[in-house]
């Protein structure tokens, strides 16, 4: 009978490289770095490493990065498709080879040089081929070429049925932004945001502002992740996999899933939901911070729907109560996220949940037990719950 | 602690499509009639999967598919790199979900228009970006841009060192056109081969004729790994996954590992041979049948002792001896292989180990309790060994 992961593996490193809008060096430099740093705060040597995790997007392939690094014999690497969402599959990935025992310390990374070098913002371009170009061909055409264009569709759906409006959006941005403050690492850090200074701000399309999107950055992120017996040994208190999923549902496309009966919500989300929820036995009520995935303001509003924090159509007033602030009742994305920190395709937001439970976040709240993340919104994505050993 | 995947899952159903130079039909058509044909061979709906794993080579991406078969929700998918050295990948993926409870059924897949289409044999062409650029530069610039011009560095120095000639590789090439005439889905089925036409036919490198190289086809080929115990309940005797593995080690590059101490010998091969014999218990003794992979004819001599069916310079005599042949020591590609069936990435051999266990073969040997199925050479690649229930 298959056994459940819960419990089986934990993250036990994690690094990073600088956040830049333009590193100077190659995306395989980013890896390499982000990983060595990564191994060093584990305290686990490079030959020891044995799986190899990133996105389909990412550009350095798995035996180029462990010949830069000085990895040993690698018994499982695997790629995960459609950008942000993969954030958490990499998780998964690495539960899965420790729970079944194909691999025992994995390495999942993402470095991108994501502001000089392909932007992920500007959206389709280059080479399309295949179903890819079936599917993007039924969009391009009327204009809808971009992220904010494609995620637009879905958040006006949501907006004018429950009434969210621009200062709910705000206040999504100008919280995370408040915690980039304390976070010298981030891109925004030293740079404040007023309600003022949002509202005067461009519009990217009708219902987002510059502000509502995420940034555009070089960057690199890793983690390791091993079973959660041997991360007691390392340098750093574990922060265990109590659930992970991947998630995808009927009539899912790659951000442009407008043929569902529902527009008004997020089905994959609700599904990582169901499943991670089962697989740890935790409940919404015993989330105490979270890392939803927020490459877009709106998105972070409704997946508090989602994950069952609110009531469809409320969570508009929990984002107005200042709920998502330290001392609120769901402090969010406290490192700044992909808003304010940086956009390393997500990978950031796990490794602050990984933070939050070891209690060195730079924005800390008092008590944490479980954090949630997530990972990309409108595509094929992925939930994980932390929580302390 | 990590359990063994040792027995846990099972391969229990089969599908492809017809195997052509010019499918007429795009991918996405090539891989949804492979999927629902092994959907109705184990007999499982297509709402009951999951699980998806296929190629990053792969054109179709999985939510394309899944949309088109009618799947359900999905919890797991992955895409393994490396071209055909991820086949055996594939299935690794599969039993790691099952072990860990990820995925319930899991779909694997290839479909590729790969002699109508993007024909794999012709090499590096189009755009290449980041590290496979630094990667590739070193060896373009000599003119080795095919996969025969990167094996044919390896292929040389072992045929020279241990004094294998064209008549062994042709052994190898005649031992599986034989088995093709016995398929009436091959390529090559009605073309029989001999040792003149085999010597008479054109050179692709110094050591290699075309008859070394393998096929270039349009065709789709799909596999539904489960639980092994809810495989006993389908439709077909579960092909049971005694081991599996990926395998990449130092110095490991993409077709092109010259830089290692050894060049006569495939050190991915003899680490994925050490740990599914490890893993499943067996030895080269109990091996009654095989599909090494078989992009090139050297490949699958080289094989022979990695493997440890033969010792090192010795597979030569093995392969003249007509032991790949049916009655011989260990049946090889019992279906005509990459050379004589179709060139599915190697998926086309792993559904052959799978009959081979079922007793279906087109060219079924008397006793076969388990079976030995590789991927890619020269590239990360890995090991599977199916037994029976």
């Amino acid at each position: 009978m298959p056994i459940s992961m819960k419990n089986q593996a934990a993250v036990a490193g994690i690094g990073a490289t600088a956040i830049t809008r333009n590193s100077g060096v190659s995306e395989l430099a980013l890896a390499c770095e982000a990983i060595s740093k990564c191994l060093d705060d584990a305290g686990v040597a490079p030959g020891d490493v044995d799986g190899l995790v990133t996105y389909t997007l990412e550009t350095n392939d798995e035996v180029e990065v462990a010949r830069a690094v000085g990895l040993g014999e690698l018994t499982m690497f695997a790629k995960i498709n459609y950008g942000g969402g993969a954030a958490v599959g990499l998780v998964q990935q690495a539960a899965m080879a420790i729970t079944s025992g194909a691999a025992t310390n994995v390495v999942i990374w993402r470095a991108m040089n994501g502001r000089s070098g392909q932007r992920m913002g500007q959206g389709v371009s280059g080479n399309i081929i295949s179903s890819d170009l079936i599917h993007w061909s039924w969009y391009m055409a009327y204009g809808m070429v971009t992220p904010a264009s494609w995620v637009s569709m879905i958040a006006n759906k949501y907006m004018n049925l429950y009434g969210v409006t621009a200062e709910h959006l705000a206040e999504v941005a100008i919280a995370q932004r408040n915690f980039a403050l304390n976070n010298p690492n981030a891109l925004n850090y030293g740079k404040p945001l007023t309600l003022e200074e949002y509202m005067n701000s461009k519009r990217i399309t009708e219902s987002l502002r510059i502000h509502d999107c995420c940034l555009e950055t070089d960057c690199g992120v890793a983690l390791l992740v091993t079973s959660t017996e041997r991360a007691r040994d390392l340098r750093h208190k574990p922060a265990v996999i109590r659930g992970v999923t991947q998630a995808s549902t009927r009539g899912q496309e790659q951000m442009t899933s407008f043929y569902r009966d529902e527009l008004d919500c997020l089905p994959e989300m609700e599904f990582a939901a169901r499943r991670v929820y089962a697989m740890s036995g935790l409940g919404p009520d015993d989330i105490d911070a979270a890392c939803l995935y927020d490459a877009f303001t709106p998105e972070v509003i409704m997946q508090l729907e989602s994950f069952g924090f609110c009531k469809r159509g409320e969570a508009k007033d929990f984002v107005a109560a200042g709920n998502l602030r330290l001392g609120g009742r769901l402090p969010n994305n406290t490192h700044g996220g992909l808003l304010s920190e940086s956009y390393a395709h997500g990978l950031n937001n796990v490794a602050e949940g990984v933070r939050l439970i070891r209690g060195t976040s730079c924005n800390q709240p008092d008590k944490v037990e479980h954090v949630l993340v997530s990972s990309g919104v409108g595509v094929p994505t992925g939930a994980v719950i932390f929580g302390k050993d």
